[in-house]
């Protein structure tokens, strides 16, 4: 079936990203993004002549969004489920970014191996969340894949990202609070140095319930602890922030 | 001379710690203390029945405030400068304290050698925040002492607390967000587990220029980041939070 030029599958339906007339194909009954990838791609700076790789792609929703919201014009989507990266090929395809974003279906603890040392100036990523063993799994194995480290753990995702990055080159990572203090510890191991991080809260007398973090390949240490995203005012209703920038 | 029952001496000016009648002596030629030990100590938990060393004391102000706003009631403020220890002890019987609070004049990197390791069930600490040789000194030592890292790394400080700690025990801690990274790694580095985290930001728009921290000796990982402690609202005024809790 065809939809204002996307092919989907059945069961597929077809996204609005309200962001410069582009789509994205999802399937409910695989991972579909959540806010985790938009606030993620308005944390990440990156620019022209930059390429950058995302681990663990899934629907292709960061290079997608990162395509409209940055000047960056090089992309590699890497997903380890031929399933997810197929939908990814179409979404992209139909949103005409094939000279922009290429999604590669491969095992991301291979992604050095694959592209080599040094071959990017950025690496984004939308990990699994959970550790594994550390929560409880649905019968649903493709969601389970996109949220739990059954097939990579946080170590291969920092230890790959240190490899494919140049030095000087930007890691930028969402992930639950929970795990803030071992993901600085682990991005410190392979000489990621945390430089900016955020932290999102559903209200600003409430706990994060998500962060974000930019690490620079070699960088000396200092850190910018940004203002708190907040999401909702105290009366329920969104932010200022929230609203403009994010158009919810 | 004495003033309501406090010995001062010459330059020396008494404060109203505006908590329980409490007072205190400070030299404005030497280090005074700030928001930073006053968030600290609304930040700390203790309980009836610990033992709480503070690692460089000061004036003494945080075993003052601590045992004002809990109930604990054993304090050991360790300080290298005898002219400041001298003067905390004079605060300490001035509030009646000598039961509760004793100062020690030491080198805190002495701290285990002299009180054995697992001596105490929670550590607190307002150590120096900049690093020797990464900003300027002033012409007057006792200030640079407490404010620079020149008689005490970042190091010696986690060390020494992880030291002096029981399993189980609480390291608490006031520091410049710009050092988070590596105080979290160093943390990690001697079993210290961060547990609880809460930044302070001058305005919500702000990013964060203090934060508070707290580990647990040989916890397990996990760490709760606590809403965003806000100074001022937008328009310039205090926040309820700080108003209501720390009487600004």
């Amino acid at each position: 079936m065809k939809v204002d030029g996307f092919e989907l599958l059945e069961n597929e339906r077809l996204d609005d990203l309200q962001r410069n007339n582009m789509m994205i194909i999802q399937d409910p009954d695989r991972f579909c993004f959540g806010v985790d990838a938009v606030f993620l791609s308005g944390f990440v700076k990156l620019s022209a002549g930059m390429r950058c790789a995302d681990l663990g792609t899934g629907t292709g929703i960061l290079p997608i969004l990162l395509s409209a919201k940055t000047d960056c014009r090089s992309f590699v989507g890497i997903e380890l489920q031929e399933e997810s990266a197929d939908m990814a090929r179409r979404s992209v395809r139909g949103n005409g970014l094939t000279d922009v974003i290429d999604i590669v279906t491969l095992d991301l603890r291979k992604a050095v191996e694959s592209f080599g040392a040094s071959s990017f100036d950025a690496v984004v990523t939308n990990p699994p969340y959970t550790a594994a063993g550390s929560g409880l799994l649905s019968e649903n194995q493709a969601k389970n894949i996109a949220r739990t480290e059954l097939f990579c753990t946080l170590k291969d995702v920092v230890t790959q990202g240190a490899g494919l990055l140049r030095p000087g080159g930007f890691f930028c990572m969402v992930h639950r609070p929970q795990r803030m203090a071992e993901i600085v510890y682990e991005l410190k191991q392979v000489r990621l140095e945390p430089k900016r991080i955020r932290f999102v809260h559903p209200k600003k007398s409430k706990p994060a319930n998500l962060f974000l973090i930019e690490a620079v390949k070699d960088a000396g240490s200092g850190i910018t602890v940004e203002p708190p995203l907040i999401i909702h005012e105290d009366d329920g209703n969104y932010t200022e922030e929230i609203k403009k920038d994010y158009g919810f």
